[in-house]
């Protein structure tokens, strides 16, 4: 929606449109930055300015002076394209936008956020990635909240990925609803097969407000891509203030907190680095992979029928004959501690024991991964799980189970045959598994 | 198992057995402490010594000099019977036994850890609690690994706690396996009405480990019995090391490492105290309720048809519609962060948001708790939380998904109304709800 009222008289008369160099004076007041799309507050007369800063300022257009002072950066004019010119030194990095907090802003209408912002309305809020890395394509394969992601968007995102990477992009940006970002990135981290940087980035606050940290998390990110690194990383604050972020390994970061900019945590293993908004980057993991030059693969399958099943005091075994019945291929139990599964329930004769034993004879992967999400499982401790081990499970070691579900579900759609699915989850293909958990590995 | 060969026949002739406290010479070597129960390592001829640092050590019978230095301390004798008479001038703590690590010791047929110990060989292995508490009495309601425990055993520990809480006791401790400790921990917060010390400990490692952690979380956990603090607290090490230990409010509390002694942390909340072994205590939240005199009430209650489900992308709304054809009346839903649910899954028309509609409309509870685990649920923020909210979804705020669970479940046993029970889901029971989450919340 454009200006209106006074605010678009005045923008008129200045030729100043969205994206340009402004200067609003009101009364003593004078601000001085990028001009963004409206707000839809203030009935579109409230002028939106990005400040150098990076704070945004709405101002009254009634009473206030505009005057242009340069038009909008020519990055801003590629955006449009589906390929772009990349400026002249700068890598080249690919972008796909999929949706989420960081392409989102305020409903008005009915108070909540909204996903509408345009690729072009997020690259006017993020002037300062000009400087960084040449987009040279933008792609938005689809624009979804990232609760409704399933893995048919996975594989969307990865084919894109791809495609952007082996056309001769240095590196990718994804951007991502927070809510499920970790989980894209895991399956991002198998279905890519090659070692070219991949960062996903996202927002925990909305582009209307002061805190928004999309702005430094798609810097960071640009310079993550054009990095020599080589793998999926999760790119977002390290702290709860603007100072640098960490490039997470795909495959072992979650989102630890609702709603907290530093929310996303490395779990069993070190991030990959530490990277300021200027450009620096300090290595924070001796197994980081590193970029490798050649061709992407792309594969992208995954089994339909995995599930994962989170245990708790009573949970009834039924539940997991109700996905045998339904012909899961796999499931991924979140059990207890070092990988217990109870071996009774309230009702006599419906174990969980037993449900494994008939999941794994009607030839679907039971894997376990522990609901404590630190440190690992360990089959080789107690009664109950070797009991357990006997009827098939396999344990997933210190993956965590949303990364655990992603790569059963992966290797399912790869291997035909359980025994080798579980053979190949306990190899390691991107980070999962990490043989060694060190003391810093914990919270 | 008795001592066998050897062994037997030199404790014979010294007139020591299990218990006392002896010293055994071998070659230039010394050790002196308390002879516990065999392990079943080298035959039954290995006598096993708790020395006074703590750590346990087996010495071969073979060239080996016994001699009993005292008889095994009265307190042991005490423990057989169920009602004790308390040692003059200390508190007296009740103690309620329920298998798990704590209890547990290597089965050498095997190899894995086997439940085996009485509260007699448990005493044994820690005579430090002597100088710390008066037992007034012990029971073992049952003897079960902690991945089996249902709300049926919650019911079973609340009442006997409450029964010898209202007998006399001070407070109580009450050992447990670790891994659903911390939902027994909850479900003793809601189902035990008063306000007096009840310290739940576990062990991470088993007695026959130089590195058991049970005898320094009793220790600590009988401190806090006797304390004047007045909640279920999960009393376990504060570190890797043996230096003290936190009392973690049993609401708040999570098991966050599969294997750390140091594993549970509280979540959205601090510590309830700092308990050091020799009986300092250091209170870390100023909102810990204190000892209130007067009876106990038991509330045991639990909803059988209580659910927990955890969402991840494709997840299948079926789940949570054959929960309801089951007759489900309560079912927390573990979803992303604000506490977003996916609008869409794989199949059309199979949405999440038209389940949790049918589940609410045959008069089901359902209530939205977030997977990050730390940080609160916020249906204020986004439309799609908007549109659930209009299904009848009742969002936890920052209460753990296990907690609600819990709390849920026992809710629904209280009150048959289920707008009753959405409405006393909000209402703070026993500091589940915490209205402000500070900076150090946050791990």
């Amino acid at each position: 929606m454009a200006y209106e009222g006074e605010a678009a008289v005045k923008l008129n008369k200045a030729c100043a449109g969205e994206g340009d160099r402004v200067r609003v004076a009101k009364g003593s007041a004078v601000f001085e930055g990028i001009l963004l799309p409206r707000t839809d507050a203030g009935g579109g007369e409230c002028l939106v300015v990005k400040l150098d800063n990076g704070y945004n300022v709405g101002i009254g257009a009634k009473g206030a002076g505009v005057e242009k002072l340069a038009a909008k950066k020519t990055v801003l004019e590629k955006f449009a394209s589906k390929r772009m010119t990349p400026m002249k030194g700068l890598p080249e990095v690919a972008l796909v936008a999929t949706g989420g907090t960081i392409a989102s802003r305020v409903d008005y209408a009915t108070g909540g956020v909204k996903m509408v912002l345009t690729p072009e309305e997020l690259f006017a809020a993020v002037p300062e990635l000009e400087g960084v890395a040449a987009i040279s394509s933008v792609s938005t394969p689809f624009t979804i909240a990232s609760e409704d992601m399933t893995p048919r968007e996975w594989a969307k995102i990865a084919t894109e990925v791809g495609k952007q990477l082996n056309a001769g992009a240095t590196g990718a940006i994804v951007t991502h609803g927070t809510d499920t970002l970790a989980y894209t990135a895991a399956a991002l981290s198998f279905m890519l097969r090659g070692s070219k940087p991949v960062a996903v980035v996202g927002a925990q606050r909305s582009p209307d407000r002061a805190s928004f940290d999309g702005a430094m998390n798609l810097v960071c990110g640009a310079h993550y891509a054009k990095s020599n690194y080589g793998e999926v990383a999760v790119v977002m604050h390290g702290t709860p203030s603007d100072d640098y972020c960490y490039a997470h390994r795909g495959t072992k970061v979650r989102k630890m907190h609702s709603s907290r900019r530093d929310a996303f945590r490395s779990v069993n293993d070190k991030p990959l680095a530490k990277i300021w908004p200027d450009g620096k980057i300090e290595g924070t993991n001796a197994k980081a992979r590193k970029r490798v030059d050649g061709s992407v693969m792309v594969d992208a399958g995954f089994e339909e029928k995995t599930a994962l099943v989170k245990l708790y005091p009573g949970a009834p075994a039924e539940q997991l004959d109700w996905l045998t019945d339904k012909g899961y291929k796999g499931v991924v139990i979140e059990a207890y501690g070092l990988g217990h599964t109870p071996t009774q329930t309230f009702e006599k004769n419906k174990s969980w024991l037993k449900a494994v034993g008939r999941c794994a004879e009607e030839g679907a992967v039971v894997a376990v991964a522990t609901q404590c999400l630190y440190g690992r499982t360990n089959p080789f401790v107690y009664v109950n799980l070797r009991l357990m081990g006997a009827q098939g499970v396999t344990y997933c070691g210190d993956m965590l189970p949303e990364t655990a579900f992603v790569k059963l579900g992966w290797l399912l759609a790869k291997f035909k045959d359980p025994a080798k699915v579980r053979e190949e989850l306990l190899k390691d293909y991107a980070g999962e598994l990490n043989p060694r958990l060190t003391e810093e590995d914990f919270v």
